[in-house]
């Protein structure tokens, strides 16, 4: 998608280097940053250099790929690549797949992790392309966290259909959460969707029931980090509020995601480990003062503890329709089946 | 209550000279300020160095005094001091209190005030010992927004049924909601409950359903900025979205507040005006950096823009019970009347 005017994917791999847009720092600076190592795109991962599901998948199979390329020792190489983060499917998913074709070759494994790449952006196109059909001309769209091209390789999860349907030239409005504590709508949704044109607000996330019992949403749409077998759905922290407000108000609630996110293993959302992440992550604020100078502020009560779990589970019922490059599909309905 | 080992109150008025602690300081550092006329008090209240229903209504009724006092026209100061928050009905009250009283004299004025600040602790205080009685021991309590100490007097009314309850010896945890924009609760309320040894975490205000539906939540006190007649309460934006999500997962959800919270001119909350701040709340964030130097940045992405609703309005099917100075009531029971 667009940076000022030039296209940009969120993460690629040149030779053996991958490359990213350093999301940590955005939208307050804009670089590419390359890893040249297996461990340094599993540092990348940890670090949040990288994140969202399709990306960080993306990012796993091309370090299992560079991992290959280095010699290192596969299986070892496999579970450092696990370990970066324990929610994300698609992270599972891309490094076994890498990890099968590397048996083959390195230059099998470097297929394998590009065409993963490219499928990532072609699902979520495809996702775009069934996406908008749910959105009407002049609709006012809730979004929370970032599933956006940020989160993949292109085009995005939850954001994808909002770009087509710009593309399309039906007049849209986005309301993002800022989605504390690591406010990646404040941030990147804003930033994606102000590069794109697209007319939006960001709101506090305790702001969802009050829009919506003014009648102020007409649709919400969220990514997705894990899809268990019967439908609940592993996002962001937050996700499963907006989802129990959204079903008080009548509000139509979609998730959009790859088919690769899809876990048959697990068989419902209870099953899905929560990770918790660093409370400084709670405490503590980056961002640039007037000057421009960045700077780490404590904002809350120095002495008191937090806990921060990172994502929560949205059962399958609450869900309206989940969005995939496949098509529209219901849980706990008949033709649920991916 | 405790600041250090000290007693404090939030706000007193000694001769014509109203102080209060600044709040806009906490927690990151402890200041008296004071406030020598009604103009003075009248920015206080704007710029939230007070802020807190049963706090504003204290200084709204200082307020009027000293406009008596400095010989002000009594309706003009009136309607300056009702303009500076519109959602507080604790203003309304003591500002037209002390109004009435003026007209006898300035003494009478100025004792008023002081009636009023002690009326509002007394029924803080015995807010506690009713709310004490829905606290097991054990209970793990969720909060938002201050409504504790800070926000009224002292005792608070959300935070003093926890404050007897700890004081009677009962194992309580409560997790603090942060409650962006402002984060009161992880600023004052952490601060309020780090002061009197109370077990506390700040939580992400996103965080609500995930704790309710992994049974951490065992009962919800939230206070209350007006309550309309019908038993609906306006209070900080957010608490409706908590009150949904306490109802899915069948969790009380209590408010507290004083009788002067009560609006009997307003029929039902959908008249309540709801206070629109302003969106800079949302983009800026100020704290300490590691130095304990004061910093204000940037949190979104700069170019977008925001909205700021600073309330909303909680219906009353939603509400368990609100906890007042006279007892325990139910809006929509036969014993709804106050």
């Amino acid at each position: 998608m667009k940076v000022g005017n030039k296209h940009y994917r969120t993460i690629w791999m040149e030779g053996q280097e991958v490359q990213m847009i350093d999301q940590n720092l955005l939208p307050f600076s804009f670089e590419i940053k390359s890893f040249r190592t297996s461990e340094e795109t599993c540092k990348a991962i940890e670090r949040m250099t990288v994140r969202g599901a399709g990306a960080i998948g993306a990012a796993a199979g091309f370090a299992m790929a560079q991992a290959f390329a280095e010699g290192k020792d596969p299986e070892t190489a496999r579970a450092r690549i696990r370990s970066t983060r324990p929610t994300a499917r698609d992270l599972f998913f891309a490094v076994d797949s890498v990890f099968e074709a590397g048996k083959i070759s390195v230059q099998s494994a470097v297929d394998e992790a590009q065409n993963l790449a490219e499928a990532n952006v072609d699902a979520a196109r495809k996702i775009g392309l069934f996406g908008d059909a749910l959105i009407k001309d002049g609709a006012r769209i809730l979004t929370h966290c970032n599933a956006g091209w940020l989160g993949f390789v292109d085009y995005g999860s939850a954001l994808s259909p909002i770009y087509t349907a710009h593309l399309n030239g039906k007049k849209i409005h986005v309301y993002a959460d800022e989605t504390r504590p690591r406010s990646q709508g404040a941030r990147l949704t804003a930033w994606e969707l102000a590069n794109e044109g697209i007319d939006h607000k960001i709101v506090a996330d305790n702001a969802g029931a009050y829009l919506m019992s003014k009648g102020m949403i007409d649709l919400i749409i969220v990514g997705a980090d894990r899809i268990a077998a019967n439908g609940d759905v592993a996002n962001k922290i937050g996700t499963f509020e907006k989802a129990i407000v959204a079903k008080h108000f009548g509000v139509p609630f979609y998730v959009a995601a790859p088919l690769s996110t899809f876990d048959t293993e697990t068989l419902e959302g209870s099953d899905i480990i929560i990770e918790e992440r660093s409370t400084a992550e709670v405490h503590y604020q980056t961002g640039p003062d007037a000057n421009g100078k960045m700077h780490t502020i404590r904002v809350t009560n120095p002495g008191s503890e937090a806990i921060n779990p990172a994502f929560d589970v949205t059962p399958a019922e609450l869900i309206s329709g989940i969005i995939t490059e496949n098509g529209i599909i219901k849980p706990g309905n008949a033709d649920f089946q991916y």
